[in-house]
């Protein structure tokens, strides 16, 4: 039978989109997905605004649109998400994407040569450590305190292997849930500007906060043009839409749309419409106003239930926003624990391991999702689980 | 400066995305992209649709889905397009795409390392040219005649270079307007199983068409599991809305599921469901009787154009249905004549070079698109490329 391709040997199905295939079963709590809180999904708004654009703007709805991204979508994203944050742009700065993951795809295909170095938080989001192992680049991991990561560790790495790019989840990262502090993000653009590489800025999470100040983006700090910023519209209107946007130096947005135009030529028109009108509406921040509490009492009712139910060696982060908790029980195989967890216990969670860098990492770390389930069933499910771990 | 990839500097924009960003000029009368008849698109029918869907399914519509795609749309896929066409075939066999030609990225990936041999019709479809070099991947051109690949110069081509897969657009082919017949069509499926190749059969184009009878897809011969079929909702309901599907054995469709979590996640749910929806309703046949004989008026006019305008020794391709006539100039270099034509008379083809495996091929040969322009504008538009002609 015809082989694959070399590449395909190495790369790993998603943990994710496994247990995401097993979260149809409804008897399952899953404290495992990404998925934001579906009940918080501006769906009154979505249905007026697609029903408005179809009605309006018709065939222009339907009809091919540019790679680079419709154009009030581009428009909108800057006046809304990019330079409200002190980030000098224009629309020839922008990429609409399907979905912010697509751009740490696109960004990866234009940098990366086979063996190259990427710095990535230890542990880092699944996507690009599957992307990076599939295309043999060196994926090099770096310490993290309650601050993100730690900037000695960041310039002795970028002296040591003179890497090509950082990949970095700046503000509630996944999985760990930490932020970057902005004196870091600072140092962050300072050093790529120095040692000339890449920053990817991945932030999907940071306008989902339920506390504490805004933290400026590493690209409001970019004076030398080497942040390539992402952002996506499924944390804040939704997911199912797959729509998310990159701002880059001018040619570097030139060379994403290059990659982007063989990759799937452009994003749906309708799901980008939708996302300009609603910022150009003016319904997002409302909009974040609405959610945030939404996300803070399920946040609270996984820290209660830790606190209340886990072992008392258990340790957590506690972040002021977005999806995850990452928290560690000592001595544990949490692979094993996850899936007596599903099989006896009805609850799932993702093993930390995935998440690292190196084999044999993070094997007693464990990842919980809160914005996706109930506060109730985020109760329930951290009692179960307290019985699971208390005989672990 | 970081460099880019080694891969970028073998990547060319797409002359017909450039020519797309050109068209926005409405002074310009395009024969040159590659867009459906506008007109044609059932735009009340997928409003009614989104709304309904919007209001009686909800959340469901916005959540993130499964990469494999939106559960009713694989089977309305199946049912309508995959099985009455004679293909024996499962949900599992199926991915649904952002566009088919996400398809084509995806298949690529899975199977070809740098330096594989790839056949493909010459002259062919940009887009997997693009990709092949970009992967530097061998590409090895078959010759074609009035029945699409000659089968004689196929089984040639594949004893002495043993490909690992043929890319083939059967049916109104991408840019000729050529079809494969059945017998050969057979072959094809027979040698790739005989010679152990993957078939791409990409397959966009074949619901429209005009006259003569409908073609069985190679996949309707493939007894031995080699052949992937691409098809595409882009010319059948409407192009912006980025959703095509693929069929292929189980475990090829299962490696194409884990190539496609990496690009892009899933493919935006909405736009599958409005596809899901239109087909399920049965109004897929209604709509293609309804555009058949507006692409007909269309390819009529563009044929009496050049019968009338062209010079007397232009050789010009005969479709039965899709949206490209091939045409040749013995002698002229198109693509001076395509500036010239745009600058000075308002009219924009593709030179044919760009559809070509080789440098120096194709320079007087030229694509012609009928069905993006009403039949008017495609008269005038021969009249004057008659007038800029008839001096070449």
């Amino acid at each position: 039978m015809v082989e694959y391709a070399r590449r395909i040997g190495r790369v790993q199905g998603s943990v994710i989109r496994e247990i995401f295939k097993m979260m149809a079963d409804p008897r399952i709590i899953s404290l495992g997905g990404g998925s934001p809180a579906a009940e918080s999904y501006p769906l009154a708004d979505i249905l007026a605004i697609s029903d408005e654009l179809l009605r309006d703007q018709g065939i222009a709805m339907l009809e091919y649109g540019q790679t680079t991204g419709y154009a009030p979508l581009r428009e909108a994203y800057l006046e809304h998400l990019v330079l409200p944050k002190g980030i000098e742009a224009e629309p020839q700065n922008v990429v609409c994407l399907t979905g912010s993951s697509q751009g740490i795809f696109l960004a990866f295909d234009v940098f990366l040569d086979p063996g190259d170095t990427v710095l990535v938080e230890n542990p880092t989001f699944l996507a690009p450590l599957n992307l990076l192992r599939k295309a043999q680049d060196n994926i090099i991991g770096l310490a993290m305190d309650e601050q993100g990561l730690i900037i000695e560790d960041l310039v002795e790495k970028v002296k040591k292997y003179r890497p090509k790019m950082l990949y970095t989840i700046p503000t509630f990262q996944n999985p760990s849930g930490r932020s970057l502090c902005a004196k870091r993000r600072q140092r962050v653009a300072e050093l790529a500007a120095e040692y000339d590489f890449v920053v990817l800025e991945d932030d999907p999470y940071a306008e989902i906060r339920f506390r504490g100040a805004k933290l400026p983006p590493i690209k409001s700090f970019d004076t030398a043009e080497h942040v390539i910023m992402l952002n996506s519209f499924s944390k804040t209107i939704a997911p199912g839409l797959r729509v998310g946007a990159a701002v880059a130096r001018r040619e570097w947005a030139a060379k994403l749309e290059l990659v982007k135009q063989g990759a799937d030529t452009h994003t749906a028109t309708l799901p980008q419409a939708i996302c300009a009108e609603f910022l150009r509406r003016g319904l997002l921040p409302a909009h974040l106003r609405h959610i945030a509490p939404i996300y803070e009492e399920r946040y609270q009712a996984l820290e209660r239930g830790i606190r209340e139910h886990f072992p008392a060696d258990t340790v957590y982060t506690r972040p002021d926003g977005g999806m995850f908790v990452c928290a560690r029980l000592p001595g544990r195989d949490m692979a094993q624990l996850n899936r007596r967890a599903v099989s006896e216990y009805e609850v799932a969670f993702i093993p930390g391991a995935p998440f690292c860098v190196e084999p044999g990492e993070g094997a007693d770390c464990f990842r919980l999702n809160f914005s996706g389930s109930a506060p109730e069933r985020i109760a329930t499910a951290c009692e179960r689980l307290g019985r699971l771990f208390a005989m672990a």
